[in-house]
């Protein structure tokens, strides 16, 4: 493999656990010189300039694209439009961006909205990373080891450039890999936008009970573990179910007509196909799970 | 706290997880002299004898409860029934009987419909300790270390045999709680019957799809959690949905308006409500969490 370029200036806007990680994780690769910062909370940039994950934070758009060579948007998907829109006047033509969002046809069309003249250099991008626990605190170096990314390349895009970002995201420690938008949006509304949406759901069906209390007193491991990811951003979730709202529809409706063939075994009580159903589910989720456990992947989540 | 009475001879019927864990907890108490073991497959009760978890394998009931004091039933309950009636004829008025079943209701009418003239001394209970691993190679002595047993006597229970019952579990590192059988399986149908269904369906929908191994291979280790109980023992939850399905249905039932809800909230793009529910959620969630992983009941999970 060739010696990946420097980064001489590295712009992360939203610096929080998935920015800050990134910003670390090429610090850790000794690929970046400098590292500049912006959001919306001037309390949370403090903080990362005091944890040593940014130098400094910028002062607006004018003050960190001035010099910047790569800039990565790591904000909640429903910020993007609006800091494309912000960062456009002051993007010079070869600067590379790449986002971090969850979904990718929502970016993907505020890029074209926004930054039509930068297409070549604009590549958008998805890294696989756990996200329950949220902010610039919880950003470490190896966030990203063994972990995937996924990029969604424009047509558009100068190969250079989505070699930068591969090369930038591989630095991390990250297995590469490349799939159409609208592909992308539909494998992950099934396997992590849904599992968000129904955990969400049950936890806040069980907390609205006039027995909360003693529900959650006798709620266990499995229940723990079932729920884990309802602890994840409400703003970051909002923005992804609303952004990917229409594969996540197709996916629920199909979940939907899943828990009614369940009802109906249920009400008729045929123990037999339950049985069977169980099993089979039993048998993938074991057999993905052993993949998954020794794929270099499995870094152990955070309670 | 009063020294606990020994147990002479303890009969397990089930040796797996959760019976072969209650053998080795109450050897390693140093309570038992003597333990047999009862159970369908003649191998796995040589892998129990083999394990150091039986000393030996009964042959019969009518061995199995020749001078027995103290009797765990720790089949799936689908079998209760069977085993009760099994039993029925060989059991000494004044044996202490017990059962580790996930549902009380149903165990409490085969208790009354094959035991009627033992009420004194059968008392219901149920270790609340998670069992995505199955098999008495899965056992262990400290599975209990911490965990919940609910106990559910019966009216016509004798004081001393109830006595007996905690005193065994209490032996074990388990903490006692004592509930009425329908309110148990109302809390039990909601916090961990209902989630094990839902992640059985995830599993089942996504496994039968075309694209099944493309879905696995993206999903992260936010699926790994959500399913984790998707990998639990099929039988043994067959046989809890069919034994809790009145209440399994009413909280399937609820959760479905809450999905109803959300899928409104999808449709119609309310991201300020979707962002408040998942808030609630996570608020919900992130306290009990907290006090769960404080208690001693967190033991990590095996995956």
């Amino acid at each position: 493999m060739q010696a990946m370029v420097m980064i001489d200036k590295l712009v992360v806007c939203g610096v929080g656990l998935i920015g800050g990680s990134f910003a670390l994780a090429l610090r850790r690769a000794g690929l970046v010189r400098r590292i500049v910062g912006l959001g919306r909370s001037p309390a949370s940039l403090a903080r990362a300039v005091a944890l040593g994950v940014i130098d400094k934070a910028a002062a607006g758009w004018a003050d960190a694209l001035d010099g910047a060579d790569f800039v990565l948007l790591a904000t909640p998907v429903g910020q993007m439009d609006a800091v494309m829109a912000a960062m456009a006047p002051h993007l010079a033509p070869r600067t590379v961006v790449t986002d971090a969002g969850s979904t990718k046809r929502d970016v993907i069309e505020a890029i074209y909205r926004h930054l039509p003249d930068h297409l070549p250099y604009v590549v958008p991008a998805h890294p696989i990373a756990g996200a329950e626990c949220s902010g610039v605190e919880a950003s470490f170096a190896g966030l990203y080891d063994g972990r995937k990314v996924v990029v969604t390349p424009l047509p558009e895009n100068e190969p250079e450039a989505v070699l930068r970002v591969r090369e930038a995201w591989e630095a991390c420690g990250a297995l590469m890999h490349e799939m159409p938008p609208q592909e992308h949006d539909r494998v992950f509304a099934a396997v992590s936008h849904l599992p968000h949406l129904l955990a969400f759901g049950l936890v806040h069906d069980l907390a609205g009970r006039s027995n909360a209390e003693q529900l959650f007193g006798y709620a266990a491991s499995g229940f723990r573990d079932f729920t884990r990811i309802a602890g994840s951003h409400p703003e970051m979730w909002r923005d992804i179910c609303i952004a990917n709202r229409q594969a996540l529809l197709g996916e629920l409706d199909q979940y939907l007509a899943e828990l009614a063939q369940l009802r109906a075994l249920l009400l008729s009580g045929d123990g037999d196909r339950l049985e069977q159903l169980f099993g089979e589910a039993r048998r993938a989720r074991n057999a993905w799970a052993e993949q998954f456990s020794t794929a270099a992947n499995a870094v152990p989540t955070p309670e």
